[in-house]
């Protein structure tokens, strides 16, 4: 039976005080809609019509690879109202599920038993249990079975002691949605149409209404303000540490990690405090990522360490290197296995073959460096001419000496050697040494400039 | 009518196990005291008196340019002793509110609302309900009025059940002050003079006692040791981060966020994890702060964005610059719109007009540089002759090579451009070439130095 | 009475999902069975004595150094099997203590507490009350006395009601241990042979079993998971803070503070965020760490002021100082008074006597620094020609100008100058100035590379 995934995301969230509109506000580095798209996808929903208003045009084209329908709410007249908009192009059979934009953690799995639940009755929502219902609807039951939705204002003083409350994600068959939606009223103190409504017209038409709980309460839960969207930035946060420490990774504190994107990993990988994960990431075996590191979209093969507060950004990194603390990696920076970076090194556009050190203060662009090579302290690739950039190539087993400035384009031949201290500007022969550098004079008796009195 | 602020501040506060007298620990970067003394300004307090004696000439000091009245507790001989004190200088009408100089948290709005409750009836008290009273002084009530104070080893069993509890916190007409205090008594096991007796004389006296509880319960909680002293810093840290998040502010991690002085913040500001921020900041529209960075006294215009790990002090940043990872912006470092600064680079006094990039391993000392130039890797203003800093001026436009040394003072002209790898020492005129490099020379077949055997 | 320590240290640990045997997993930079090694040796144990299994010889290689016994279980038959292998090196007289490999928290004064409370009556036991007891061993207690351990499993519908749970860990006479241990039976439904059976022999025998609860409950907590692994580190590292916040250190925030081996601290330390502390470290009085700093086998005399994102490692640095941020001292860096290393400086194997400065982008290598010397920006000590490191030796009151490269073995003597990006290759006359560098030329309109259009 096919399943359609209905999306309301025309909300404004005012209270976000944002000028992004609401459904687009990250969430571990994504825009919250795009969490339960990627929910409707896993569920492999035929169809995706989401629902826009305020914002319309930004949220379509931050979302315009995905294959996905596109429904408009122009006025913002209740949850009713929005998914009547979406009856012309909903499909007269099947089933769909009512998910919000901004309730971005209910997962696959929730959502999966509740379309078990309610495909066999027609409709079927979620519940929640909680400590405190105040303010919420309350769902009244009847020898077990679902009998109405009363909301807060609404309730008996009984029926304010019930603690399962509507969470507002339903599934119903599509048959029913065409059905029952033409009529909804607004004949309420708030003048919407809502989408509640239909469980009393199922309850009238004799249908049980199936239900189910979130195996987290999270899953449920929605952003209103930047104070309940750090709230579910740190629920699924938990929710990845505990993932990946079930996978066998060690975190030194799973309180601070934080994964905005995709990781895989293997076995004994280790993450210390405050490591940040960005786009899609991968670490081999016995990995070790140092304090304070932040890899986006990086690979990492095994037994490489990253020492603290090291960056890396579209980098390709061998087994069995050590690098850091403090070394940057930028995009396109390819490095083989047994390879040394050091602190203060900055890597960019570059591919260092096996076994390259670049161990202190050393600027790396646009170069390709052989085998065994070793790059001395301070050593900078002038790469840049103001408006070009150029290419150093440094052979195998060549020694760069300390403070050398390479001004690109130039190789630099295998086996060669650069004194400290020189700028090199033409080509070095293989096995060649390439001095460039002053003589050194010295004045006797030098006499500083001493402070006056 | 008139307020008095009371402050008693001359504990010692031996489980400290500090040379630092209590009320000057500081939390979240400031004086314990000085807390109390910015909530007494906000209550427009008539006067602020404080009774020191520990270390009191070093607290007095330290806030020297508030205006306040002191005196000094030369024994310590308890509360009621204390406020005794300050009965010379007291006005005989008005209304005192009696605090602690070691509980920091007590906000302007509850003391309002015991000023309020307490005025009619010429007394009243912060009372708090808490789950465990082990030990603390009891309220006891009669038909809701409170009757007496019971100290813990006092109190009947009956009395020991009672979890509302007396927290020292009093607000007490000055006519009542200056008619009670003189006849408290220390005949009791500890031979001190007790504040709380001021309740007993009030009910003798016929007077109804006020009482109103904190919002939170850390406001009237008191600093004894190390442990109580962070447990206030987190409570006050997640107070702060909650009114920022309320403002709009976006944090990946509200546990994650220190601020130790004040925070202006425009619309959609993003801050990520373990930021910290001290003395007074400004953050414009749409700044980003990437993670672990550290700012002080420092101003960031709208849609700025600052990666991670970047330390700024008394910098003035301009719009939609990018700066960082691994920057630091030292003081009197002033940035235009549309800088670039990136890794490893120290700014320090000097301005950088629009449009300047100086993106890796450099460092600008007392230099001002020319809208649009550029300076490369490694670049070194030598601004200090150990003695003097002298200043080095680089004109728009301009093109510095990486790896240059510019010994300063010195001039580098618009549209000049100095070779990479050049030792800098004379003025360069507009639009020219500067090179100071020496000549590369080449020996073939160089033999290095090899592993001996 | 002497003591003796059985641990169980034979288990596979499947659910770590790791290469490396359970009891080797670090918890706080130390395997878990160090942990309780160490608790051993604290208790003064007349023998440790270990079971292995699993990775056993990998075990018993990281613990070579340790005098404790290893008895080898090749089967694993049960725990009572396990301490069965321990049988035949076992004293007859004494008692035995008999711990857990993957519980490596319980502290010495509980396991004290057990000891004294057992030895009178020949056993004794840790349980522990939960608030869930689903899944364990509950301890039936008649008159208060222990009559019997019911698993989980068999447990009556009262007796599952109990609330007071098996820990595992016992304290049994060695005569007792003799005598009942080889008459345990692996009659039960996982064919095992269970320690917990001698609770029921005890009974039999008339004998009371004593029994004491652990301070704190993560004491008895088991690792089976990275999940637990987690859960005990973070208990020991508030336990950890808790401890030193007692001495007297200021945290800014406890539960951002990682030590992972030994600390000991000065009166008025200020650790800020995120500081992590790694083998054997000393701080003196007043010395306070910034955020992110990581300090690993160092010690650091009073008043010294670390700044942010500082590594050190195998560092001694005296009074006065201040480092950072974004400084690295690697092994061998001895720093005296007063002196100043600033952001990206790497200093490793060198002495810099009193007052030295090296402010910033500096690597010192193999250096020995005077008194009162001036390292400027971007110097570079090039120790190591692709084989051998050399010595730098400059002398007190030197200037070395920035960017300098000094080319090493190299001599600068006292009070001698060093010019800005000069490369030194030759040693420095005290007092005179050296210049390597080339002279300065200028062409005129210069015209730059220019964007192809």
């Amino acid at each position: 039976m096919s399943t359609t995934v209905i999306i309301l995301a025309a909300g404004k969230g005012t209270r976000m005080r944002s000028l992004l509109p609401k459904v687009l506000q990250p969430l571990a580095g994504r825009p919250l809609l795009a969490h339960v798209i990627e929910t409707a996808k896993q569920l492999q929903a035929q169809d995706i019509i989401t629902i826009f208003g305020h914002g319309g045009t930004f949220v379509k084209e931050t979302f315009a690879t995905e294959k996905m329908t596109w429904v408009e709410q122009t006025e913002q007249l209740g949850t009713g109202h929005a998914v009547q908009m979406v009856l012309p192009v909903l499909a007269t059979s099947g089933t769909s599920l009512i998910l919000y934009g901004d309730v971005p953690l209910v997962s696959a799995a929730t959502l999966q038993r509740l379309l078990d639940a309610s495909i066999p009755t027609g409709i079927g929502m979620i519940t929640l249990n909680v400590a405190d219902p105040t303010g919420y609807g309350r769902i009244v039951r009847h020898h077990d079975k679902i009998q109405a939705i009363v909301e807060h204002k609404d309730a008996s003083l009984e029926q304010q002691r019930i603690q399962e409350i509507n969470t507002g994600i339903y599934c119903v068959s599509n048959q029913k949605l065409h059905e029952w939606l033409p009529h909804l009223s607004n004949k309420n103190a708030q003048g919407e149409y809502y989408l509640t409504d239909i469980v009393a017209m199922a309850v009238a038409d004799g249908l049980e209404v199936a239900s189910i709980q979130p195996e987290m309460a999270f899953e449920v839960e929605g952003v209103n303000d930047r104070v309940q969207l750090a709230a579910l930035e740190r629920a699924y946060q938990s929710q990845q540490a505990l993932h990946f420490m079930r996978e066998g990774v060690t975190f030194a504190d799973p309180n601070r990690f934080d994964l905005r994107g995709s990781l895989k990993v293997g076995r004994d990988v280790r993450i210390d405090t405050n490591v940040i994960i960005e786009g899609d990431c991968e670490l081999g075996d016995g990995v070790e990522i140092g304090t304070g590191c932040i890899l986006k979209n990086t690979k990492i093969a095994a037994h490489t360490k990253v020492q603290p507060y090291s960056i890396f950004d579209q980098a390709i990194v061998g087994e069995n290197n050590l690098i850091g603390p403090f070394a940057r990696l930028r995009p396109g920076s390819i490095l083989a296995d047994q390879v040394h970076i050091g602190n203060f090194v900055e890597v960019k556009n570059s591919m260092l073959a096996q076994g390259v050190k670049a161990n202190h203060f050393t600027y790396l662009g646009d170069a390709i460096v052989g085998k065994d090579t070793n790059i001395g302290a301070g050593t900078i690739t002038c790469n840049y001419d103001g408006v070009h950039k150029h290419k150093t190539e440094i052979g195998e087993a060549a020694f760069i000496g300390s403070n050398s400035a390479l001004v690109a384009p130039i190789k630099v031949g295998h086996g060669a050697t650069v004194a400290a201290g020189s700028v090199i500007t033409r080509d070095v022969a293989d096995h060649a040494l390439a001095i460039g550098r002053a003589i050194q004079v010295e004045k006797p008796n030098y006499q500083r400039p001493q402070k006056s009195k």
